[in-house]
């Protein structure tokens, strides 16, 4: 079985500022504090089922550097770069095409490169009877997270059964539902989160893009004879533009009819907030989560700091301190949600 | 009249960790964000009693460019470096020797680098009756603070006489008081705070010296023949470290007893901590004070914030915030005597 991995590694990681900025973005950062950044953290996982030669990255030209750096195994052939950020569909068929170019065969894996997931057993059996399933039909799989929360941040699938570590039809493909109808789906028990992961086998989704997003199909195309030749760069930087900005999601999951979901809990977090952070880490007994080896906490509850430091923090309960070459947020984590908005009042 | 004006700058201002720190203390940053260091302000305030070439700074040689950079009209020979910190009365016995050796008769005001006064019209009149008063006897006249609260951080100068604005003579130097000492000392109301601020002709202090330190007047003399020379660093290096480590206080204004005192309010602050900071700067309606151009504040109340920034602060009230060069402190106001602690926990 060939099998190649995708990571999509364009985002710029707002909601986590300042730890997080445009310069070096989430993926590209310890966010755990475990000594690896989460894209580095996103390949290992992935190593279980695929060796490093079978990686590709598609990322903007402003990170090819820093992808590089933190990934020197992967062949630098297989570092894309996107002349401009066009949302997942374009990405994807970009690198779908390449791959099929020289694997006709090739079973796919996309994923997002800032994730995590603390159940890799579960995860990578999971991928396991998900690689299986597309190698021998003509059918995409997705991963879904089971919800623990009526979480009103992601979008949904509904599949055709309950049943985790099994690959089951799915119904459909829900956007991001209001906090009521958040709440059924996590009663009903057949909703998951879409945690932008899919597998499939690369004539599948070849197929499927020429079917449901023709454009995009056509674009990708028009530049392929040019793909693996000097002039590719070029001609994406005048082309890749034309693709229509969408989601995957829109373009071919809400139109696809022959859709799949492998489910499971796997301790999957998009770390997409600095609580999100914060669960996911070791916690002191005062429930503080601290990154960084020069930090002092003093009658600290329910804190996550997160700064390089030195840093002291004197008497907070529930608030995230952080702190990034001289950029520094102090903020409850009830507020949370008002980060981007206050980088953003800062230009940031 | 020839008044020299000698600014002593060689404290390293732990208490405004991060903004003071070992490598730029207190005196020579914009602690006010008025756009001059202390000791700019300082310079600034006696100019009206003396021109900036009777200006001397006393300070250690790390500090010598920096007082350079920011004091550009001194003259470069009055800026005179301690080979090591010995506590203020061989610094003002070694900066006395100095002035006398080529102004016989200088009337010598001596003031820290890193206190502010509000009120400059009452401060300088205060000094212009000191300067007038040394100049016609053998007297030392210090400055006293009148108190608005029962601090217990000071030294205090009790006074024979309650009324602001005269020379009167002082019957006692006191050391830091215990709170209840300060509570009588505030009622009392002949009880100044001691500003560390004296003026004196040279050839009294000569003397008085002489009569009262005879150790740190011997080095001195010993010294004194390289003064203006070539040797006087290599001098200095080797001997000055034979003074004892005594402030001008305790080796001569508690033995002597041919002192005066001129008191006022002046607004004068030595910005010893965060909240006193505070206290000098204009707030918002909120109550809050920031430092700083790309601060954004949400929900915040009575805080100080002082950083370079750019820095977003949630959800605060009663909390100082600083940040200088990634190094970082959010602390309560009413916690601000353990900030020393902290800076020393992380190795500051």
């Amino acid at each position: 079985m060939d099998t190649h991995v995708v990571i999509m590694a364009g985002g710029i990681g707002s909601r986590l500022w300042p730890a997080s900025t445009p310069e070096m973005p989430k993926q590209f950062i310890d966010v755990l504090g475990v000594g690896k950044s989460l894209i580095q953290m996103t390949v290992d996982r992935f190593l279980r089922v695929s060796g490093i030669g079978n990686f590709w990255v598609v990322t903007s030209e402003r990170y090819v550097d820093t992808v590089k750096e933190q990934l020197p195994d992967i062949p630098a052939e297989h570092i894309l770069a996107e002349p401009e950020p066009r949302n997942t569909a374009p990405c994807i068929a970009y690198a779908c095409r390449k791959i099929a170019m020289r694997h006709p065969d090739a079973n796919v894996i996309v994923t997002p490169s800032d994730a995590v997931v603390a159940d890799t057993e579960a995860f990578s059996s999971a991928m396991g009877k998900a690689l299986a399933f597309t190698s021998s039909s003509a059918s995409i799989v997705t991963v879904g997270i089971v919800p623990d929360r009526p979480e009103t941040g992601y979008g949904y699938v509904c599949a055709s059964g309950k049943e985790s570590g099994k690959v089951v039809k799915v119904l459909a493909f829900k956007e991001k539902p209001d906090r009521k109808t958040a709440e059924t789906y996590l009663s009903e028990g057949n909703y998951f989160w879409n945690a932008g992961i899919f597998v499939w086998n690369v004539k599948t989704i070849e197929e499927q893009l020429r079917m449901h997003a023709p454009g995009i199909y056509g674009v990708i195309d028009a530049m392929s004879p040019s793909f693996y030749t000097e002039k590719e760069k070029e001609v994406l930087s005048e082309h890749f533009k034309e693709c229509e900005k969408v989601s995957i999601d829109y373009a071919v999951m809400e139109k696809s009819d022959d859709i799949y979901v492998i489910s499971g809990e796997f301790g999957w977090s998009d770390l997409g907030s600095w609580s999100a952070v914060k669960d996911h880490m070791v916690t002191d007994a005062d429930g503080n989560a601290v990154v960084g080896d020069r930090v002092v906490l003093s009658e600290c509850r329910n804190c996550i700091v997160h700064a390089s430091g030195p840093v002291a923090v004197e008497g907070l309960d529930g608030y995230v301190v952080a702190e990034k070459n001289g950029k520094m947020l102090v903020c409850r984590l009830s507020e949370e949600q008002r980060v981007k908005e206050f980088s953003g009042m800062l230009g940031q």
